[in-house]
This record gives C-alpha cells, sequence and structure tokens, in this order.
C-alpha cells in the first residue's frame, strides 16, 4: 500500500478511557459492511464512475492533447470554477507550486475561486492577456459565481487576441445537454469538455475535473490514477473487507464521534504539498456526511505551523476532536545545518542540538513528536505516513478518503452524494440580486 | 467605528431557541466586567503594552528606514518565522498580494513557516540570492524552525554576495538579552531589532514584528495602529463598557458555548484579502483560550468557495458552532456581466439575471444570503461589516478580536497570555533529533 495507516492511538488499548473500546470499534465496522458490499456492487455495475475512473486511460490522450495547447500558449492558466470544480486541481498543482510561483518553463495556474472584484483587478494588472489561457469549469453549467468570472473575462480576452484567440486558450467542462455554459462556449466555438452527470463535484478529482489542471502543470495523470486504484483494488479484494484501511477509518471517525463526542476531525499534514490536500479533504467529508444533524467538522491544520497556533488548544482544550496526523518521510533530506554556525562557541552550545541535522530530519522529529504527544495526553490520534509525496501518493490518499466518506455515510445512514441544505442561500442570493437590479 | 458588529441573529429573540436569551447575554457580560477593568489598569500603567501600541508612532521611522533598505535591494524577502512571528504578517501582506504575487515593482514576500526541505528547494530555483533579503524573527531567538531555516540559508546568500551582503539584506527581530539568534547577528554584524518581551507572538501585529514586512510591502504602518487605537478607545471610553463590541462579541461566543454547546466557532469573511485574516485569528483564539479543557476551536471559512464546501454542513449538520460571517461592502464594484453576453437568446434566459450586475454585486448578494441563510436556519450568526479593506479596517479588525480574546480569557478564568502545553512536545522533538544524532 502507498501509505501505513495507524489507528492504535485512537483505541482505549493505547489511550485509556478516551479512546474506542475493541468492542465499540468492532459494533461500528459491523455497521460499515453494507457500504462495503455496495462499494462492490457499484464498481461491477459501473453504477458509481469514480470507482471505475482508477482504471481508464483511454481518455487520458485527448485531455493531454488539450493541455498540451494551452501550455504551449500560455503563460497563465486561469482556473474558473469553486468548490468541487477546484479544490481537486489546486490539491494536485500544490506538488508543481508551494506559493510562489511554478517552475521555469511551467504555466502558471491561478485557481478562481471566489467573485472579489479586488482579486480579479489584480489578476488584469499581473497577466499578459495574450497568453493567458482559461479552463472554465461548473459541472451544471449554471453556477453564479464561475459564469460571471467567465463572462466578466470575455471582453479582456477577446481584446488582446479577438475571437479566434478565444477559441483557442479557453476549454469548458459542464455535463451534456444544454447546459447554459456549454450554449455560450457555442457562441465562440469553444472547446467544451464532458463532465460526467454521475461524478460529482467532491468526487470528481480523477476525472478530468482535477487531471486537466494537473497535465497542463505537466503532472502524471495517470500515476494519480493508479494510486488511487491501488488503494480501490486493496479495499475490494481485501480477505475481510472490514479490516481494509477505509473501513477503519470511517469506523473509529464515527465510533469517536458518537461514542466520545469528537465532533471535530482535524487533518495534520506535515509537508506543504499536503497544504491544499486537507483543503480537498474539508469539503468531502463535510458536504457527504453534514446533513440530518449528523456529520463531524474536519478543520485543516498544517504542520509545523499549527504547532505554534492550535496545538495548545488541541492538547489543553476540550476532548472534543479526533486527529490525523499525516507524516511524510523527510529524515536526511534537505540542506545541512553548518556545524560551524550552529556549533558556534559564542552560543554557548544552546544550538548543538541543531548542528549537522538536515532540515528534513528537525521535520521528521516534530511530526513524530507533535503525534506522540496527542497520545500521551489522552488525544485520540490516527497516523497515516507516507514514503514521498507525489502523483500517486496524492491519488491514493484522495482514494481513501472518498471510501472512508462513503462508509462513514452508510454507518450514519445519510447519502454521501447530495448536498440539499445549499439551494436555500443559492435562491437567496439571486433574489438579492433581482433586487439590485430593480 | 470602522466596522459594524451586529449579534441578533445570535440571540434568542431571532432564533430561537438555540440562541442566547437576553437574560443569559447579560449574566456572561457581567463576568465580563472585570476583564475591562483589567484593560483599564494595564492600558494606564502600561504593562500589556499591546495597548500602547496603537498610540506610538516614534518607532516608524527607524522601522521604514530598514524597510526602505530592504524594497531598494530586494526582489524576494523571505520572512522566517513561525505562529506569531509569522501570521500577523502574512494578514497585513494579503492586502497588497493575492496569491499570484505582489504589484510591479513592490517586493515579492515570502512567509516561511514549515522547515519543508522540498519547499527550500523550490525556492532555491526560483530566486536570485543576491536581490533576495531574510526577515529572521524569533522572540524567544531559539525557535528551533526558525533558526534552522536560517543557518540553512545563509551559506547560500554569503555565497551570492559575501558576508557584507548578508549584513545589507538580513534583519533579525528577537528579544534583548543573550538569545542564539541575537549572537548569532553578532557574528556577522546584522542589524538586529527588539522584540518586546512583554508582547506575545499572537498579539504581535502591531509591533515590529508584524509592521516591518508590511513596510517593506509598501503599506502605511500608521494607518494600522490607527484603526487599531480606533477600537482600543472606542472600548475603553464606552459609557457602559459592556456595550463596547469586544466585551459583547466574547459574552456571545462563551454564552453559546457554555449554554448551547456552541464548541466551534466558524469565521466567514468573502473577500480574498481577508483570507489570512482567519489564521491570524484562529491562532490568536486558540492558543489564548485552549487550556484547563477550556477554549472553543475556531475555524476558518472562505465566502464563497465554502458555500460550496462546507455551508451544507453548516446548515444541516449538528448544532454546534456559531458563525461571524465577515462581509465588506463590494455592491457596484469590478467589472460588469456583459449584458449581450449574459442575455444571449441562445440561453433561453438562463443568466439574465446577472445580465448588466457587476461582480461585486453578486459577492455582496452572496455574503448576505449566506448570514441570512445561516440565521432562517436559526445558527447563531454573528454580522461584522466594513465599508472597504485597508490597513485602518485591518488594525480595527485586530484590535477588536485581541480584545475580544482577552475578555473571553477572563470570563472563562484561563490566562490569555500562557501557552504551557506546547512545551511537551518540543522537549520530545528535541530528544528525537538527538536520537537521530547518536
Amino acid at each position: 500500500m502507498p501509505y501505513r495507516h495507524d489507528i492504535d492511538g485512537c483505541l482505549a488499548g493505547t489511550i485509556g478511557e478516551h479512546g474506542l473500546a475493541e468492542s465499540e470499534l468492532d459494533a461500528t465496522l459491523a455497521a460499515a459492511a453494507p457500504a462495503l458490499d455496495d462499494l462492490h456492487r457499484w464498481h461491477d455495475d459501473g453504477s458509481l464512475p469514480v470507482l471505475r475512473l482508477p482504471a481508464r486511460r483511454d481518455d487520458l490522450g485527448e485531455l493531454e492533447a488539450v493541455a498540451a495547447g494551452l501550455r504551449g500558449r500560455c503563460d497563465h492558466v486561469l482556473v474558473l470554477g469553486t468548490g468541487g470544480s477546484s479544490l481537486g486541481g489546486q490539491t494536485l498543482y500544490a506538488l508543481v507550486d508551494r506559493g510562489f510561483g511554478p517552475p521555469a518553463g511551467t504555466p502558471h495556474l491561478v485557481f478562481l475561486d471566489n467573485v472579489d472584484p479586488d482579486t480579479f483587478a489584480a489578476l488584469d494588472a499581473a497577466v499578459d492577456w495574450g497568453r493567458t489561457g482559461v479552463i472554465v469549469i461548473s459541472k451544471s453549467g449554471t453556477t453564479a459565481e464561475t459564469l460571471t468570472q467567465f463572462l466578466t473575462l470575455v471582453p479582456p480576452l477577446i481584446a488582446a487576441g479577438g475571437e479566434a484567440a478565444l477559441k483557442e486558450r479557453v476549454v469548458a467542462i459542464t455535463e451534456p445537454g444544454p447546459r447554459a455554459l456549454r450554449q455560450m462556449a457555442e457562441r465562440w466555438a469553444l472547446p467544451v469538455l464532458d463532465h460526467d452527470p454521475l461524478v460529482g463535484g467532491r468526487f470528481s478529482v480523477l476525472s478530468l475535473v482535477g487531471l486537466l489542471p494537473a497535465l497542463v502543470a505537466g503532472l502524471d495523470a495517470a500515476a494519480v490514477r493508479a494510486g488511487a486504484g491501488e488503494v480501490l483494488d486493496a479495499t475490494l479484494h481485501a480477505s475481510d473487507p472490514c479490516d481494509s484501511a477505509p473501513a477503519l477509518g470511517a469506523a473509529v471517525s464515527i465510533g469517536l464521534a458518537r461514542q466520545r463526542g469528537a465532533g471535530t476531525t482535524v487533518l495534520l499534514p506535515y509537508v506543504d504539498r499536503l497544504g491544499f490536500f486537507g483543503l480537498w479533504y474539508r469539503q468531502l467529508w463535510a458536504e457527504s456526511l453534514g446533513k440530518d444533524g449528523h456529520g463531524t467538522t474536519p478543520v485543516r491544520a498544517m504542520g509545523t505551523v499549527d504547532q505554534h497556533s492550535q496545538l495548545q488548544l488541541y492538547l489543553a482544550g476540550p476532548r472534543d476532536k479526533m486527529f490525523t496526523v499525516l507524516m511524510s518521510a523527510a529524515a536526511g533530506t534537505g540542506d545541512t545545518v553548518p556545524p560551524d554556525l550552529a556549533g558556534d562557541p559564542a552560543l554557548g552550545g544552546k544550538l548543538d542540538y541543531l548542528a549537522g541535522r538536515t532540515m528534513g530530519d528537525l521535520l521528521d522529529a516534530e511530526q513524530r513528536a507533535t503525534a506522540d504527544t496527542l497520545i500521551r495526553n489522552q488525544r485520540p490520534t490516527r497516523v497515516m505516513a507516507v514514503e514521498r509525496v507525489d502523483e500517486a501518493t496524492l491519488g491514493a490518499l484522495m482514494m481513501h478518503f472518498m471510501l472512508e466518506t462513503i462508509v462513514a455515510a452508510r454507518i450514519l445512514g445519510v447519502d454521501a452524494f447530495d448536498q440539499p441544505a445549499v439551494e436555500e442561500g443559492k435562491v437567496l442570493a439571486r433574489q438579492y440580486l433581482d433586487e439590485m437590479a430593480s
């Protein structure tokens, strides 16, 4: 498996009364069994396409051709979309851009998931519209934010290169049928790629929604799917499916929420490339489970900065949380702290312990120390560990959490795939817009 | 006041049984009164310097001189530090950089708050070390992450410009006394600025810790302090101090936590420039209150993206949260959705409601719709609204939340200014490092 999954720190055997007893875990796992039957059935009959995506390669050639066109013509590629149309792509793109731009020769992807006029004004000053591409993603084809973004960007794009350039540098992704986005795209004969209606936004990262931006950034989309496939296969073919990591993770999470009041679940990765992963996970977990009064609140933390921000609360605040520390192998990597500097006699030995250690040594020590400290303080803590952070590991972690979420929904008795509550706000926003117009 | 503060959506009069009754609010406010006495005393005797910082201007000349030196010599300025040494500066810097770089002519500030070797390798490829400056911030002068960052960056800096260049482009901030960082700085005769020992990291944004990076980015540091001062004065001079916004905010938060089980507090800003503000607030609130089993969990959300990620959970999940929607005036600003495009007859009227509206109209409608939808669903919701987002408003909001946090700590009976629980993890990390060395 591409990751290690260790739930011992969530169990009473390790952390005492604040952990889950074996009997409680077993009872919750039993409730998970029907979910694993569902997964088998949905996989075999194709009714849940996200389970078929890991094995697909047939669509990647066309996607790479589109991506190569954008790569060649663009210095910036704006990815317009919000929620599930954005977070998966951002998570993969974080493999190449740590916040200060991608490597030379790679287009700078800018994910625009808000409708902030100030940001768009800054963007206007920052990009060359003659070398800027757009990927506009809306599953329904009517998302107000995304269509507003797109429609306000059409004039500068046309001004810089005419309608022909628009056609060469804009790609739309939406469902088949007479969707507004598709109908708009037809006006300029823009290429439109199909969003599978059966792949919900928060489960779409393995589809073109996540993989087209990844390919533009030069990432290996097949490796993302291969990593996801490894986890899916291991889950579907486990001799006792309840022993699979996603089922165990779901049972621990829901068990701790029900039996120990852990209404918050903190995901704490340690490397910067996994920083966005926490935001992607946050939507997946919250929107899939948060209904009928159920669900737990996902919190995205980040080592090492949150040791200096949130750890005090985590260790000494209310016992209402579980933690997932997402470690990656780091010892021995990175630059060495120069021994002559850290060991300078003028420092009186204060920094001797850093002399000759690498930056990765420190990261490694800190992630282990945080997990161990949480466990010593009887705070329920799961450890997930990867040897490297790349396309395959990200694909594996994403499939893990998609399966864990689906299993958790079944244990809770909610529909993992809908989001009925958000409609009211959309209707109200439209009403307020209408009032401004009148 | 530079912001509007409306707690009606948290009260039983508006949202029924899930809100706080007037009598409960009054009882909690009564417990806040001693905190307001404390603030008066600490302000008058100078024992809490953060309350004196808003009125200070005498230190800004020296800071601007240092900032101007860095601005002139550097294309990139790396800000090394973590937790309170980083989040305030990042929050202010977000006024000029929305994630794709600052305006032309302004140095690109890169805040490094992790010890991730991969990020530092990417940095090495991205910057010209002959045009890169460093601000290294550690209050104690011994923060392992910050000193490791700094010590591993010394060799490339020296390689690019010799020790003389180091002296011209590196500034250290630490407490007076024989601190390791200060002693190291003396080796190369680097400028060292004093971190006030009585200003804790999470309360340091109005000191040089937050303002030096802001000045390097060309921001108006005096305006930050002036905005903070307006809120401080209004609180100290309120006819009934318990009616001041920070006291009301603290009483509502703690009241809802105690009486209605709202163990999570969600801060939901809508403009990108306030995105980092949520991370700064998160440390302030969590680390100040999270002790002795007390504290509530701060969650940083972001409109509009979290409407498509977290709102389902917020509206239909467990009733364990309160919300602060941080609005800013946006109607009428930004580009207009071209009427000929949105009103294209081919779209069958689907987008007519967007035609002629500005992007800011949509943002405005969405932030109001989200707040109103939360309230209609009887979810306790406070609204804070600003007319603009600039240095003065940020200073005002920061002072509001610092005061609210200090008052909340007094109601809970915890010390707002310590963080005793994090020591254990530091000791353990050092032990693991020692084991690697042996």
